[in-house]
């Protein structure tokens, strides 16, 4: 096993701190990565405080990793030492399951493998996050990261950026679609730039008006502050697509009035479950769905997408000893728009590297 | 104009009883129609008793009409007296809007013409529905009913047959998808014989285990109860497409749970909005949509399909002096499927014919 510097939470009340865990050797088909950089994602604070009600202890959290390939296993050949990598929000699945088959492993039939706050795959090893120096990952789950990206802002993409990147897709936003993102946070902001890079005009939904200039500089052509229920009136049937990024509670309802006639509105962010009037969705006909990240085909196609649209997170550079105070803010969303860890904080890698 | 017995109601508290109304002597576009058959939806009691906050009185409730054409204006060439003829929920529209452009009419961005409870197009007229011995409706907003389909058991096609075939082909139900029907009422029978015959594999979800023998002659292979929470465990993840005709409060969480991933849950009943979790929605990715009715098109298509396939509504045949019990019926679930008044109870059609 490698021993490998972390900081981990050992319960829901107890800040994060400096703590130590083991990493297996490079089987075969692993890849051993030094990390990097990690982005600091909002589930993180959930989880590491254990608001999910679904928390294992010790915790280091993570899943926005990048860095650089450090040892592969003897029947690696996709990858080499050197390589600039990342890992998002799973580590492996099934690989069996129609999911798996159809590339979307994030809904694997038996349950995606976490990287972090789950089990690995032999039922008995937690799972550890990116919040550490290195970590061993099998190669069919690790993703390249575009040497043109620079990669503290490549982090927040392996999971902010799938997020919004994977309903865009799916879900068909086209050149020229009217695009309303709602909220300007992590997850807002990524859509921002790749609904503008898709060739959407991009308005932006935000409950103040404070990130308008901002909105406006990451590719909106237009923001509407929704402080008032006649906004939703007066932008009634106004857009093809509307991205809902928002974690707190808000009426979906308000919401899919904007929408034409057969646009579509996608959940990202996951409230509190608020009252749906099914008319919202009859008078004219539109729809409601939801998405959960990517798979690990379209979650390297982002990537490429980003480096040819030289697209990249806005991001706030701390060490890791601020990672607490950096929890702090994100709950008075006082970040533009992401913290990301400068590993390099955490000391040397390693007794082993 | 042309004196037409009617039966209407006069206000929110009254009972419906004989009424004489007047309907326009055909125009160019026009055409007369002598009404044999009217089919009796749920939304006929809502606005006849005022609950949904819009009724205007004198109401002359329906719009699952059929008849033979009796007249014709000068300019209609598509219609001949004796046609076999159907009007459905709107008998016009705007007719320059994009919804008007491309079939669906009942997306109408002025709003369709509604056949009762509503003003015609001349903004002033009172417009009365399919309660009464004939009706003159602009030659477009006419559907033609093959002569295959027994007359009394097209007419809640108009309104119930449309509004299930509708979103099974925009939401591309395909030929052995699973597909779940909920609730086995007016809607639900038909939505059973034409995702049969469209080749779906159907389940019928009731609160109730009464319907399952006429489910199963309808046309369902399975017929699910759904009397506790265990029951959408049970079967999560089984169904493409679920069809959801039910209009009393329920859980579509719960309902949704049963898709699986990627499919798609439709509702056309409206009850009162309920708690929906984005959760729902994301994990796996499905999506939530609506439909109304369909455009006149659209209508056609469905009443030939129907004709193809051998297919007609359920129906117990009423005079119109039943019709206040046939409401209280209706409240209690005490019809299979649909009530369909017997014009020629009405008396003489009129003076004029």
């Amino acid at each position: 096993m490698i021993r490998t510097a972390a900081y981990a939470t050992t319960a829901a009340t107890e800040p994060l701190g400096p703590f130590t865990i083991e990493r297996r050797e490079p089987g075969p088909h692993d890849v051993l990565i030094e990390i990097l950089f990690c982005g600091v994602c909002h589930s993180d604070l959930h989880q590491a405080r254990g608001e999910w009600g679904n928390s294992i202890y010790p915790m280091v959290p993570g899943h926005e990793i990048v860095g650089r390939v450090r040892q592969v296993g003897a029947a690696v050949a996709r990858w080499k030492v050197g390589d600039r990598v990342g890992v998002g929000c799973f580590v492996d699945s099934c690989r069996r399951c129609s999911a798996c088959e159809e590339g979307v492993e994030q809904y694997c039939a038996e349950g995606m493998t976490l990287t972090y706050n789950g089990l690995e795959r032999d039922g008995v090893t937690l799972a550890q996050g990116g919040y550490s120096s290195q970590i061993t990952v099998n190669e069919d789950y690790v993703l390249r990261v575009p040497e043109t990206i620079p990669i503290e802002r490549a982090a927040p993409l392996l999971c902010a950026g799938i997020t919004c990147y994977s309903p865009l897709r799916y879900y068909g936003l086209k050149a020229g679609d009217s695009l309303a993102v709602v909220g300007l946070g992590g997850l807002g902001h990524m859509a921002v730039k790749l609904g503008a890079a898709m060739g959407a005009a991009v308005t932006v939904l935000s409950h103040s008006a404070k990130k308008e200039a901002d909105a406006r500089r990451l590719g909106a052509r237009d923001f509407i502050v929704t402080d008032a229920p006649e906004v939703f009136d007066a932008h009634a049937g106004r857009f093809d697509f509307i991205l809902d990024t928002a974690s707190a509670s808000h009426d979906y309802n308000a919401y899919l009035k904007l929408l034409r006639r057969d646009g579509t509105m996608v959940l990202v962010g996951a409230p509190e479950p608020t009252p749906l009037a099914a008319m919202s969705l009859i008078f004219p006909r539109k729809r409601l769905a939801g998405s959960l990240i990517g798979g690990i085909r379209e979650t390297q196609e982002m990537l490429d997408f980003c480096a040819a649209h030289e697209i990249a997170a806005d991001v706030e550079v701390i060490k890791i000893e601020a990672i607490n105070e950096a929890y702090e803010r994100m709950l008075r969303s006082d970040v533009r728009y992401r913290f990301v860890i400068d590993m390099a904080s955490l000391g040397p890698a390693s007794a082993a590297l």
